[in-house]
């Protein structure tokens, strides 16, 4: 998943200005014009790395070389280099931290993300990892290509994308079954419809009214596997995809992946997962001729 | 630290623009136009609120009414609603995620450095918790007001912010005495001068350059405790201000404390911190007059 | 279907900018400041009416009262006035051209949709009639809201929604099938795929892929009536969405209706349609108290 | 008429990130990083091109390579190749709906202004044909820069441009001389300036009052000829120009030029032109090395 | 000449928004939120007012109340208050020197403009004055709409205004001829055309080439008498508008307007007018009520 | 001071798109496409060059090639070239004026800063001459950068730099001690403090409050004398910098230097500096190969 170079660089442009303000003042007064720097990006502890595109992209944007020594989706040991940087010295410290902001939470998104993937496929289930909405505010791009590179599932991307019908939905229908009606009569066959329940006889409510996914909200692994059950009971099991969500833990992951669901969704991937530690090193500083 | 409402509207507005892209499809097909509620926001577990005044602006210049039932800064223990909306249905669905996250990641980085400034403020220390430039990509207003708001100090806001000369700085340079030689000639008076030192060789030739402040990157409590005495010996303490960064925890925060810095800074308040977990209901629905 | 307000004024306020450049300079030499008007727009063809609420929000976001006569979605007869609008004179005539070009865009896609929805239903079919991505550039939104309220479906909103396999995809995949398969891999399960297919042997291949939805490009009548027969031979038409596509106009929509679509979808109607006429007219002149 | 590349280039930037949002997604899962393609764009239907810049710019500035096999203002036969593209295959897949929207928009408007000018200049007449503002919403550079290459005029570019007096202008100042001297007293010296006429007392009124260009607003062609009579008769011809607009057709508008108008204005060739079929073919595919 | 609010709003509020930055620490660390204030703005010198429409739709857009106290284009005499605010009292601390640099800037474009043309009026000329596009990089809007309000003409807003064919067009051309021919070809109906002369020659030249306007660039005085009394003798004179540009000074423009030119044109009044001195003062501090 | 390349090619591009508007119609008209050529820059007057940057990253990011024949700084003679140009003739047309007022402007706000600064040098002083916020509205960037060019110092370059407590902070404190008081509490260690006094007890007040700079706003050069007296006296006047503002001008400048300030800050430098004389000529035109 990735936007076109020319349309993400301007997303990455107005990071980096928002943060430069009107200019790098200690590297405007450091480093004389023309200098020339080396410098390498490592990854100090191990994870899953994700947003090499985005700082190769950022750094060459801004008219740095650059080479990859790891890709996005790669498993990294502690202190592993993963990108090295050329170019002019004032331009490289005035995007570093923007650079490695980028680096460590995307890379730190993933490695969350792929530690839960990994435990479910390990014990043996095919149970997708989704995200949420609950991402960083503006960053959603950059946190659901993380849980994307981490194995995840996007989800959602935003509020334009597929229909997911949620409790406040639900109430100022007046239903689930309501609520789907109004959506069906107009909804775009392009569009999969999800809807958020809260109890059984909402699961079965939403079963029946033909949705495409039934979401299980704040459920016990036990109550989904009750309403596993009775989805097969009355044979909708098969025409729709069940997600988990809510309460959802690297502790419980396993019991909601065995209960049966096809999807469990977590925010802790993106809106609580710690930023990987990465660091950029200058290798070597060439002077300007003069 | 507030921004003027309006230049803040239009920060939020791009954010819900990038959520919401062509429509917030499920709430156009189900929310009749001219359908109004009433709605509530939950702290659902204990911490410090911030992000309430981002909030209620959002809210607001959406065109919902607001009634803040906490303050920015205060702790509230779990289940508190914090705030009421009331207004345009659909538009309180469309907007009802942003406003979420805004506050679930202020809250939560407002807590966590908050948790780490009572830690110090119980053991009797005045050191102060500082964030860094480690933050969520281009939310450095976000996160530095929540850290302000959790009694934290936020350090620079942007790179035209005070000077700081970093390792990186340093090589270009080719010494500290250098670089800062390099700033003093031409910054101007009203910036304050950091050093990053890496040394206790650095540290006295940081401090004797005549810098306002001198970080001790990466020192362990023991080492930095040296700083602080060779500093004192020199006659040179009384003159700057001492900051510790790198490897500060939780756990070791104290003994930072008690080693004589001012300041303590740390990226995990802003890069890792947990989301406080918030949640809207809606309390009540008015269906249009037709 | 609608942006929330906020979202829309934006985007609004954008083309009135680039169409007032640096002022309505005969405006401006002509109105006295605090000169205000009553003023109405009439609809001089009959048509099915859009843009109402773009119209509205413009007007009112520069400050002007409105008084809608019509509503998005009603069919009118020729000179029927649809808004009433009333304030400051300088403003109303500075945003007059935007508000009626927006309203004879979005009406004239809406007739001209409606006519072949109306054609269908009139013969008894269900089939919808889709939009395409062939809009004015930049203005899907309004184009494809346009499709909408003319009875039509929008289709994809951009290429971040449904995944539609098109020609060049299979052409660089080197087959449907294996297309498939690369999408199926990663995509999330939030997302329909539809594919695109030019042949008979296609459309089995697709339709044995699993995709949700099997576009016919460029089939006569005929050759779609075979397909569908083909389609439910192998017991897979009730499995999928079929659209056709390509070489459909208002003369031969209802063979393709007939020939057992479920979908089709027309260019003509967003890149081709005529624009209603529509007209504003002041009705009263109140000169400024001095 | 041309922008700056770099100022087209971001007027077209924003084009594709409106289509792309958060990604093509269906490129994003097929096309293999590195994969490059050889393409070729055609004209399906006879026209005269238009966009051919647009599409050159937008393309290079994405990273492609282009090379023309038509110019702007070429008249082509169908299945003309107008336009062949080289470079990253996920990238041209992201910008080619895009692409070929501008190309079919502008082609179509400067065919169907050509048409008119044609029809014009065959039966011996030296009228101008101008668009309006009736454009696409904020499409006004692209939509009046396709009329130029279709050899019309563009009229006014927005409302900062000449100085037009319309009826809802007259009706405010309180009649037509009145207007104009309004504007007399204050317009800079470097604005033309014409007045909208209703009737034929209008025209004599605005011709006295001494403005450069009187248009006759839905005049037949009978009283056209009659107001060009008289304004000759007073010898006031020569001074002005003569511009007729509304209710013009392809099929009226050669009485219009034999009524003695200098200018002919139409909505139509803007607001309704058809767009001319036009489609981008891949012809190669060059698998990335490993 | 003014823009609609709601488009002069955003173009004032970027310009907040670039002095604001992360926000405006000062007031923020001292103003307890909901402090309000009276405060009053005075022209400190003797001038001619511009930019309290800018000023006005500022603060309001900001929140604040206005009440105007003079009108632009008034003259006052120093000490002058010219406009009362009251409101937040933090807002009005973070724009406040946005509106005295728009005041003081546009007053002392409007103060130097108008002893232009007051002098010329006095002298019994009718000569315009007009600015050129010498403007502040960025603010033609306001720096020309100032010398508007100080009674002088705005000449061309930008290059998509008249035609003004300068030296360097001419060398690229080989010609003022060939220049003139060249744009006469294609220009709309609706342009002007001037053509920058260097000698005698090229006004004789351009003249006759059948342009509206002349420009006399560098000419003496007494060089410019003998261009327009060689015009005079071939009854070319009444044809165009003359336009001294160049070497203009408040010491020999008188010498000019008796030159007999209809236009003197100079950048002095925008790129070097002197600011007018202005300043704001609370006059009352109302408390929150707690 | 710089901005990183890619930031301020976007702060120049909107400069030009702001003058550019619908497009450079004289340029469109004139130059065929594929003519290129060379051109010169020329100071017209004596003054130190500034914005030779601006001009140079203006004029590649648009595709132009640069040699400059100065540097940022230096003084040159009247008529001395200072930039060489190579490229496409229509690009270069386009930007010449905005490229020329970057120049102009910027060179100007240099000579001024630098006539102060060296007339202090040369009087044997050190102290430093800084410019206001009283720059041109949205320009603080270029005027300040300008400034430290002529050997200036920036001051502030917005309200997120250092504290400046002025008159209306007191005013709203209710006093200096308590404004300071207000500001210590929470205000982040990496900010100098400022405050503006008005009378010799504010001076006291402000200096016993601990602040790092004390600005005496409107004092006459013997007040200042007796306020660095007093200082000195009660031994603050080493703890502090002193800063002399208002009513300061070429003439008495030297004054204030001589009363002991160690900064003499002025608006005029920047709000009112005069223009320098900068002109563009094209050196050879070479016509597209056919």
């Amino acid at each position: 998943m990735s936007l076109p170079k020319k349309i993400l660089e301007e997303k990455l442009r107005k990071i980096v200005e928002e943060d430069v303000g009107h200019g790098d003042i200690t590297t405007s007064h450091i480093v004389s014009r023309g200098t020339t720097v080396d410098a390498q990006v490592m990854a100090k502890e191990k994870g899953k790395i994700a947003g090499l595109e985005e700082a190769t992209v950022l750094a060459e944007s801004f008219g740095l070389k650059t080479k990859p020594l790891a890709a996005d989706g790669q498993k990294v040991q502690e202190k592993t280099l993963i990108l090295q940087l050329e170019g002019d010295a004032a331009t490289l410290l005035s995007i570093e931290r923007t650079l490695l902001n980028l680096l460590s939470r995307m890379s730190g998104i993933a490695t969350a993300t792929n530690l839960l993937v990994e435990r479910i496929r390990k014990a043996g289930y095919q149970t997708r990892v989704a995200s949420t909405r609950k991402v960083a505010p503006g960053l959603a791009y950059f946190d659901k290509k993380a849980v994307m590179i981490g194995g995840g599932d996007s989800h959602r991307w935003g509020l334009d994308d597929m229909i997911l019908i949620k409790d406040n939905h639900v109430v100022i229908a007046g239903g689930i079954a309501e609520a789907v009606e109004r959506v069906r009569k107009n909804v775009s066959f392009s569009k999969k419809i999800e809807v958020e329940t809260a109890r059984l006889d909402d699961v079965l409510e939403a079963a029946q009214s033909g949705v495409d996914i039934v979401m299980l909200d704040n459920f016990t692994p036990k109550q989904v596997k009750e309403a596993v059950r009775l989805l097969r009971k009355r044979q909708l099991r098969a025409k729709l995809l069940v997600e988990a969500s809510g309460g959802i833990t690297e502790h419980n992951i396993l019991e909601y992946a065995a209960a049966g669901v096809d999807i469990v969704s977590l925010g802790e991937i993106t809106h609580s997962a710690r930023a990987l530690d990465v660091s950029l090193e200058i290798t070597k500083v060439k002077k300007p001729h003069r």
